[in-house]
């Protein structure tokens, strides 16, 4: 019998459509008759450890509309990442509130957390609903077509591609954006998508699936610049050497690594800065500028994918009917993941929570341009309907030259 | 006795919206009886004395449309200042082609051009209109109200500051963004459009009018972060000592300067993961993070300002009435400024160019906050109609607090 209790909770870094996932779960809990209650909790499991809920069963639709309007986790995050112990206490807080279901927006880490989680309700003997509900902008999670988040920053990356190849025709040089992804680069790849035509940059795109060679990377930058005049390059912080060894940490003297030993790749210009002095050192190019994108990527005001926005929303709300649909024996566990069912429609269903929990997605290599620097028609097939329908174009002058009369 | 032949250029950094400027004059002038042909010179003036012209005259008005929509000069810019001998080459390429008006889209230097070209024009008792068209996300035009370009980038700056805000209470810490702008702060003044409320980020503003001590910045990041566990930094890129000296200058080890001495400050992060550097050492705050905004303030695809775009449009269009209207007895010269009418409505008028040419406006000391590292409501008032009326707006969850069972 449930307890009509249900506990949310955000973890991870934000999106842009975060809160879309939150306040379809909420709105479909509240439509519904069997959650009574619906509990947010503060910074993600560190709030249900904390004890730090919010009723969000005495939020105002209007609000929450507004919140789902609004980037990043409204609820908080937070980047623990639980052990067993750590899953034992939200365990023991949930049950101690008597609550019957658990959402965690997040992703692959957050999906190990909600599998354990449930484990220990099962040997507890206790029945507790346990839903994964995904985000991330990496686009990095297992047998989700894609994951909500991705969609809107990749509608960021193209939109600034489209607007700064714009910027380097008029002022011609060499600029180099670096994009968020630590080991998946669908979001670099997505730069490709502000390409107007065939000769729009960027010309140069390194993913991280590949070994990044900086000898190669400077000959092709020489190639392009010399043959157009300019080029344009989009790049993954993730970069690494044949070793594995980020490109970054080549050059900084101290280099800050987090709970899980990852090197810290965002927050920093370091590696942006690096391959501009690199360009500069080794070619007679003069104007080399680079930008890294940075936090923007993931919480910008108003770029915002509407089918992006539409299926956060949608996991929101399908968990709670997964959660919540009456005709199962034993408590309903798993993570909601996209299929894609037509040009351009998709599906939800529940997938195995171990099939998803830790295991990360890269770029396949079909999706890679041979030459290891572009991606392949079948990358943009596959990401095009996901930046939303509003078109991410560009255009330019075409009209004929004029004679010259002084300098023919 | 006009030959009905104009030339259109587009001089210095880009914008969101320069194209609106150059599509509103080729369709004034294709509407009137007077101009005849519309060239644009390639590249700013560098393409007038190359004869690099376009005939704008043949360009199909639903592709000036895409292009007006397009961010980033189209008909490409150049960062050569003129000098005497080069504005004579000038005027000798416009007299060569029979040329009877000369429109320069640009900042304070490009206006300088114009009026030196007028003079070139005067000497050689040849009637040219030369009219400057103005244009910079920097604001710093001097008699004009505000500049076309500034509203769009304002908005990006404050939709950036109102996300990174949101994301930086969900994962707290120091944030720290840096925003374009030499030595007027109009661009990082407008981080405090995106707050929603007094409690909003960013909590700290420098600017480049004031001097930035680098002691009281730790102790004003500090203070705040003691008090709310969080703070987020907006840093003009122009920050410098009571010297004058760029406070990027103090650590980078090489510094790139361009042709009129100045110190390369964008396209590159080293100001803001110095500043990160300098609350790590100082302080005991773990998570501090930095990005530099860069080129996407200027070129990004989708942000633009409806105020912003309409206006551009007008200035160009304008610059068109003013050169062609038929009842002066000498050339028309001078800079299209903006005179703020009404609350909000703008009118437009032609100034000296002598008031405008190499000269520079700063935010003025009521825009700024007493403790210096502010702006107030006198500002705030000002850029508010600027950056267009979608509003620029985040929400928080409401809902009250649970009580604890367990930690009571």
């Amino acid at each position: 019998m449930s307890s009509g209790k249900a506990v949310i909770a955000q973890g991870g870094g934000p999106t842009a459509v975060i809160n879309q996932s939150l306040v379809g779960a909420v709105l479909a809990a509240r439509e519904g008759q069997v959650v009574r209650r619906i509990y947010g909790a503060r910074h993600g499991v560190r709030g249900i450890v904390d004890e730090a809920f919010l009723d969000l069963t005495q939020e105002t639709t209007d609000n929450l509309e507004a919140v789902a309007a609004t980037p990043c986790s409204a609820l908080g995050s937070t980047r623990d990442k639980p052990d067993i112990a750590y899953c034992r206490e939200i365990f023991r807080v949930l049950a101690a509130h008597d609550v019957s279901t658990f959402f965690y927006i997040g992703g692959n880490d957050s999906a190990d957390t909600v599998r354990i989680v449930a484990e220990e309700a099962q040997k507890a003997g206790r029945r507790l609903d346990c839903i994964h509900i995904p985000k991330t902008i990496d686009n990095d999670l297992t047998v989700t077509d894609h994951t909500p988040g991705f969609g809107s920053a990749a509608r960021f990356v193209a939109s600034a591609f489209a607007g700064v190849d714009r910027d380097n025709a008029a002022l011609p040089g060499v600029y180099i954006g670096v994009v968020m992804g630590r080991h998946a680069g669908f979001l670099t790849a997505a730069s490709a998508l502000g390409r107007a035509n065939a000769a729009d940059g960027p010309h140069l795109i390194y993913l991280p699936e590949k070994v990044f060679d900086p000898d190669a990377f400077v000959a092709a930058v020489n190639k392009i610049h010399n043959k157009i005049g300019r080029c344009v390059v989009a790049v993954s912080e993730g970069i690494h050497d044949a070793e594995g060894t980020p490109i970054v940490t080549r050059m900084t003297r101290e280099v800050e690594t987090d709970a899980h030993g990852n090197v810290q790749l965002s927050g920093t210009g370091a590696l942006a800065d690096m391959l501009v002095d690199l360009i500069k050192t080794k070619t007679n190019i003069k104007r080399v500028r680079g930008d890294t994108f940075g936090y923007l990527q993931r919480s910008f005001l108003g770029c915002v994918s509407d089918t992006d926005a539409v299926e956060a929303r949608a996991v929101g709300a399908t968990a709670v009917s997964f959660a919540t649909s009456g005709d199962r024996e034993g408590p309903a566990t798993g993570s909601v993941v996209i299929r894609r069912t037509g040009d351009y429609v998709v599906d939800f269903s529940l997938a195995d929570l171990k099939d998803i929990g830790g295991k990360t997605k890269v770029v396949t290599p079909e999706m890679i341009a041979a030459n290891g620097h572009d991606v392949t028609r079948a990358f943009l097939d596959y990401a095009r309907p996901l930046v939303g329908a509003a078109p991410i174009a560009t255009a330019k002058l075409r009209a004929p030259d004029v004679p010259k009369i002084l300098n023919v």
